[in-house]
């Protein structure tokens, strides 16, 4: 038996007990005539004793222990004369009779500790060390813990857990597949899912009625900063449902998983904020509720014939950030700098100080009078100390969004962006359609089977760009968490839909005909909703990366450096596949890379 | 709301509620001035009774409700006069008072019943009608019982579910790897995983203590009857651990299941066999234990130089099957010709009935007496009735194999191999290399990261077929369910283990290199076990195939016909991921198949 405890369970209780620990050496330290070893596992750390003056020679081996080196210890549990409270075993320690050596290391390339001395990249390659990291270690914990927690919920509430398969057929809609050639079917390609959106409501059709699967998805995207090849989502779906009965339970999972993990109690209803409200007041469709600094709309009170810029504008807001009065020209020109950041995109942004002492101050002052400005600081309802800033432009959303950039913006910089702290609300009647300057055409918000708002169904033919659809996001401090939509369970619904979107008949057959086709058999109303796993782990760990939640990542060139994939092919298996490699775009693509 | 109760919630103490139902109809039947319809879904069936004599224009209605119809009904509870005491709700009927068709259906293809009329074929490309039917669904409800009860399980033994990823690297050993090719990595692959073997072992070196995985797993393999492309494993990893640690916990997992699922009580400890008895006497690594016939070495009986086949043969082996002696001549060369099949490959069947009148009656009389042959009688245990088989061969463990399949063919033909009996067992000590005629070289029999038996491990300069392993197979009712090992956390033993199977160094370093890396910085000892879930799942489920309890499975060409993937891709897609199709060996291939 290599061991009798772990190393997170002795305590003065065991005082005098003989045991065999196993586990990692964290360090090891002299001291007068013994010396310290810190044993590590999952479990925890113990202090091992090997006394000079006992046994000389087997303090002598312990000298020798190297930092990650795997040992076997047996010794007698015994109270320590000097307690570590901060650890759970700080009451004891081992008094050390036998070691045993099973396996030694080299020296690891990077400390094993929280705060480690490694970077990002020796990190990934060694990431079966970084994994060693208790604070790396108890993000995978949670993970689980999380994925448990989820599934005895929606197993209570009669979901079932289906696995959908991952070899399915290439819908190039949307993003793009990652594709599997066949070797059993040469020249074609399997599909790797982006989600089981088609499968689940297949699973609908075949009268399922509650459906739940945490599965992995694959999306062939070009990788932003927080972005994964592929990811998990708790993928779910009922029948015979409408849009409350959706937001309630996956409400009830939510509450369910902030108080268990986090102890943190949600209100007993959450918020439902149209998307329409959303981007008025925060100009995103995943408002961050932590702080105010909502927008307030000036077009009345700017628009005087004084300031063509403003004169000129579809969309004038702008946001009060309490306390700034006191920023310096440099502080505000790195505003003026984060604005017109092309990721933000403004033209430039106004400003006006109402200082503590009743002074004003603005870019604007030589277009505005004194009382134009006293009329603002009351629309704003701005205080003296207050620094109000707004951006216009020609597009209302657009310049929303800029809005919303620089208020996330105010909100980190007063530290208002606490991540203890969890603000939750539902965002429901989002627009069905939104126009693609790239494709030039209305594309689907969500997906192709959303359900359209019954009330806006007359605007489909005239007004698609009005039409609502029945779809809500689950958004958490800032982030959309989750989200789904009531499905068109309707085949006439369904081809119209697809006539909006511009698919020809013969497109639509072939992508989407399987479904089409079950939909003729008797198709239950039916809604869904996903939510991200990964995201959903790191916000309730505190995390700032969806990477620090996953076992083996991949970098943003979608590599995984530890395991140095993807790789070459050896030919033989390129022959099997009925495939060649195109050398001379690999050296183009190469190139421009 | 779309119902207040479901079709299967409701009993005589709800008589008089008024309820709202929903789901499909089963069927419709007029009777007197009455039109009864079987509502159904997930929960089971409930009788709707429609009054002509109440409301004309409603029964109307009903009566033109087709079969899958999806319907809402309101009605009243009633109490039914012909009770159904084969139904959960027989007791009970709804007066109802409004119907509301929420989806007409078509005439499906086949009907929705547990006999259907619709052949296999139909049934999977209209799967999602085939899964409406209630064996069906209840297979996938147990897999997704199974699935929580096995992920308590291991959570309360403090196993952690980490998910690894689908998207790895090729390793051209083994099965061969369905691979993905790499848009932002171009001419470069990813491979699916067969197993994540490596990655758990990595998670080991990483502490993580204690792994699981209810893992989808990818071999392109062509497929004989019942194998899949991608399937599931409950992957399983320990540290720290020896091999009756392993056995220990896993035999728990399995009693728990047995007993919630099927309510069954294993033995408190299961039975170990080593892989040389069981070949011995069972002629098989997977022994069916539910019946007897058990194998009689004959060398010394039957070898005494009158029958030259017997003479000539490396093994002689017998099975007795009790009160078999009459059979026919037909029936014996049915055996015979079963014997000979290429799928058994033996060269012949020698018979000999001990008839119950005392008689004798043998294929090989001329050669052998009578005192002969009652000197096999009392060699082999037979009885008056019984018929003794025998299998020759000048290779013992191919002769046993064949002697396995007549033993099987017999148990079936008796009756003995019910599926309502369960018996477990585990194989040990199998020999760590397999010699492979096709590659004519020493394989691992498991994989190269089995570790020998220490007893063993002298052997493996000079004779290394010699050489047990440590590790074990779970096998139930003559079918692999799980296997694993310990595994060597010793580099230089690892080092070794690739010599003997002929890789290279640098061929080792490719493929395994980061594992080789890892094992350096301090490797726990570790072992582990995979089960496979879908074998598992209908073994509990008393299926024939594992297709059975699989949503949505793909047939023997790897396609999913429902989905119709694979598919071609369109050029722009071949293009991003730099690739041709080379449609010379595309014609090669299709002619040839």
């Amino acid at each position: 038996m290599y061991r009798t405890k772990t190393n997170g369970e002795l305590r003065l209780e065991n005082a005098g007990e003989v045991v065999t620990l196993a586990g990692w050496v964290q360090r090891t330290r002299k001291m007068g005539g013994m010396t310290f070893v810190d044993l590590r596992d999952r479990y925890g750390i113990t202090q091992i004793v090997f006394n000079n003056d006992v046994d000389a020679e087997l303090c002598e081996r312990a000298n020798k222990l190297g930092r990650e080196y795997v040992i076997q210890v047996k010794g007698t549990v015994a109270e320590r004369s000097s307690k570590n409270p901060k650890m759970a075993t700080g009451d004891i320690e081992i008094i050390a009779s036998e070691l045993n050596v099973l396996s030694p290391s080299l020296t690891p390339p990077f400390t094993i500790e929280d705060n480690t001395d490694g970077g990002d990249d020796l990190r990934m390659k060694y990431r079966y060390l970084d994994l060693r990291r208790s604070c790396v270690r108890k993000n995978l914990e949670l993970r689980h813990q999380m994925a448990i927690l989820i599934r005895n919920f929606l197993d209570s509430k009669n979901f079932i857990e289906v696995e959908t398969p991952i070899l399915i057929g290439s819908t190039p809609e949307g993003a793009r597949d990652f594709v599997v050639p066949s070797r059993m079917n040469p020249g074609q390609f399997y599909a790797l899912p982006q989600s089981p959106q088609t499968l689940k409501q297949l699973l609908m059709v075949a009268g399922f009625d509650r459906y739940f699967q945490i599965a992995k998805c694959f999306r062939d995207e070009d990788l932003r900063a927080d972005r994964q090849p592929e990811f998990t989502q708790i993928d779910c779906e009922m029948s015979f449902v409408d849009q409350d009965d959706v937001l309630e339970i996956f409400e009830e999972m939510a509450r369910m998983l902030f108080k268990k993990i986090r102890n943190v109690d949600l209100p007993e209803k959450l918020q439902q904020m149209t998307w329409a409200e959303a981007m008025r007041r925060f100009g995103s469709d995943k408002p961050d509720l932590r702080f105010g600094m909502e927008f307030v709309e000036l077009m009345d009170v700017m628009k005087k014939g004084k300031f063509s810029v403003f004169d000129d504008a579809a969309y004038i807001g702008g946001i009060c950030v309490p306390g700034c009065a006191s920023y310096t020209r440099k502080q505000l020109d790195q505003l003026t700098d984060f604005v017109k950041r092309p990721q933000v995109g403004a033209k430039g942004l106004v400003y006006v100080k109402y200082n503590a002492d009743g002074t004003v101050k603005s870019s604007v002052d030589k277009f505005y009078s004194k009382e134009d400005l006293a009329e603002l600081k009351a629309k704003m309802g701005a205080n003296d100390g207050d620094l109000v800033l707004i951006l216009s432009g020609d597009n209302a959303n657009k310049t929303r969004v800029q809005l919303c950039s620089l208020r996330l913006e105010m909100g980190d910089r007063l530290g208002l962006r606490d991540k203890n702290v969890f603000k939750c609300l539902w965002i429901i009647d989002f627009p069905l359609f939104e126009w693609s300057d790239e494709e030039q055409r209305l594309m689907a918000t969500h997906h192709p089977f959303t359900m359209p708002n019954p009330d806006d169904i007359p605007l489909l033919d005239e007004h698609p760009e009005r039409v609502r659809a029945k779809a809500y996001d689950f958004v958490c401090n800032g982030i959309e968490v989750g989200g789904g939509s009531l499905r068109i369970h309707d085949t006439n619904l369904q081809d119209k839909m697809f006539k909006i979107l511009g698919f020809t008949e013969e497109r639509a057959q072939a992508q989407f005909g399987f479904l089409m086709n079950a939909f003729k058999y008797g198709a239950p109303p039916h809604a869904g909703l996903a939510f991200g796993f990964d995201r959903f782990v790191s916000i309730l760990a505190g995390l700032d990366s969806i990477r620090d939640c996953i076992a083996f990542p991949k970098n943003n060139s979608g590599r995984d450096v530890m395991l140095d994939a993807p790789g070459t092919l050896e030919p033989k298996q390129l022959e099997e596949l009925c495939l060649k490699i195109d050398e001379d775009r690999v050296k183009g693509e190469t190139e421009q890379q």
